[in-house]
């Protein structure tokens, strides 16, 4: 299994949407940048995460954590990473980071998302093409 | 008609998540204030304005206007309002404001709110029973 | 005065955060698109709306209104344009839209920004230096 | 000390703006929850996290983990606790539930919130008010 090459980084700035009244990026919302370079990463590699609709299939957040470090804040762009620690039978173990544009690690986390049964929603399998694709 | 007695007003208390950089609340946040009160208002009279998907029904914004005279900030309880102003064929015509505790406008706005078929979001007319309860 | 050049698109692509339980992107998030739009419009002629603080000058939304056509959807990526349609002398009239790939208008909107005194908050003429950007 | 009885719980209504395609509210906002339950408990005994500026203090998130179990969806009124695990010297420690109105368990986190100079944004001691308020 080689998981090392399956990084993504995307480019994103911040707009005032994002800030608030301390003049900082609001902490919910590095949830939002995390779930677009999750989005853009699955589709790099030919997937969507909720695309998949058609085969019954869904996926959810199971679990995460967060550690803040520096707040981002207005007009920086940031470069949001993702990158697969592992590949479970119904879940993937994502790391992801946010930087600035000198490579400072402003927030880093880890996010757990689970395959589950679009009707059901109780867990299934990741479907055997996703798996393929992310370790080969 | 009668829509004099057709009004609501729901209390809302300012988060940090609904502020900006600038201190004050954001100003798409305030379409969030509105919708709450709309919910509330025709909750109050025995409806849901997204909860009739067994009817086959939904509701759809489908224009606005606002206008912003003072900014609501941080921890302040806000009275927002919903009015009808009009019981279209099709539609719903709101009147709605954010004031702050003193009584004075800090938005006001109008929305038409509009009855579509939900599956092919084509417009439809309102449920008479809506109707009814909205304008005896 | 020749504002037919001040124009300007910015490509934005749907993700799960801006949708809500219509499978639609929801109303209000438009106004994030909006300003994403204007920002990136004012930056690319060299000025910031939020970022002259250090002149004591700040820029708040003074009115708007909006018809949605066409609901914009997970994954599409949309077309936001944002357009000088009069410099006043103490706000900007913009004319704003969201297109899909197609060139189908979604969304459409005018927003007055007004220029204010950091401080005081009250209205203030614009700066020199932006209106002769915008005008020649 | 005794913690035992810091303890909050508030009540929130599930609102569209809550929610996204997935038909259930959207994995960031439980953030936002989270942070109106600690404000409303912080304030509840007398206090302001965000408020303290006149004081040069403020309050920033450090970390946090959570876990999803069931979704939230729409129209729901939600149970939203927060109470004090733990008093740091410079930081405060929350567990915190969101629950339906039959006691089940929806999302369950920890939030690491610490105490900042305003103007450096470097760690300082917790104002020992709030201290002695949250520990006796």
């Amino acid at each position: 299994m080689n998981l090392a090459s399956q990084k993504f980084e995307l480019s994103i700035r911040v707009y005032i949407e994002d800030t608030d009244i301390g003049g900082i990026v609001y902490y919910a919302n590095y949830l939002k940048f995390f779930e677009r370079a999750r989005t853009e990463f699955v589709r790099s590699i030919g997937f969507e995460l909720r695309g998949g609709y058609g085969d019954g299939i869904s996926y959810v957040v199971h679990s995460l954590d967060l550690r803040y470090f520096k707040p981002a804040k207005l007009d920086q762009i940031l470069r949001v990473t993702a990158a697969i620690k592992k590949v479970g039978k119904a879940h993937l173990d994502f790391v992801q980071k946010v930087l600035d544009e000198s490579g400072d690690v402003l927030v880093e986390g880890n996010v757990r998302v689970a395959c589950v049964n679009l009707e059901s929603g109780r867990p299934r399998v990741l479907p055997p093409a996703l798996v393929q694709c992310l370790t080969e």
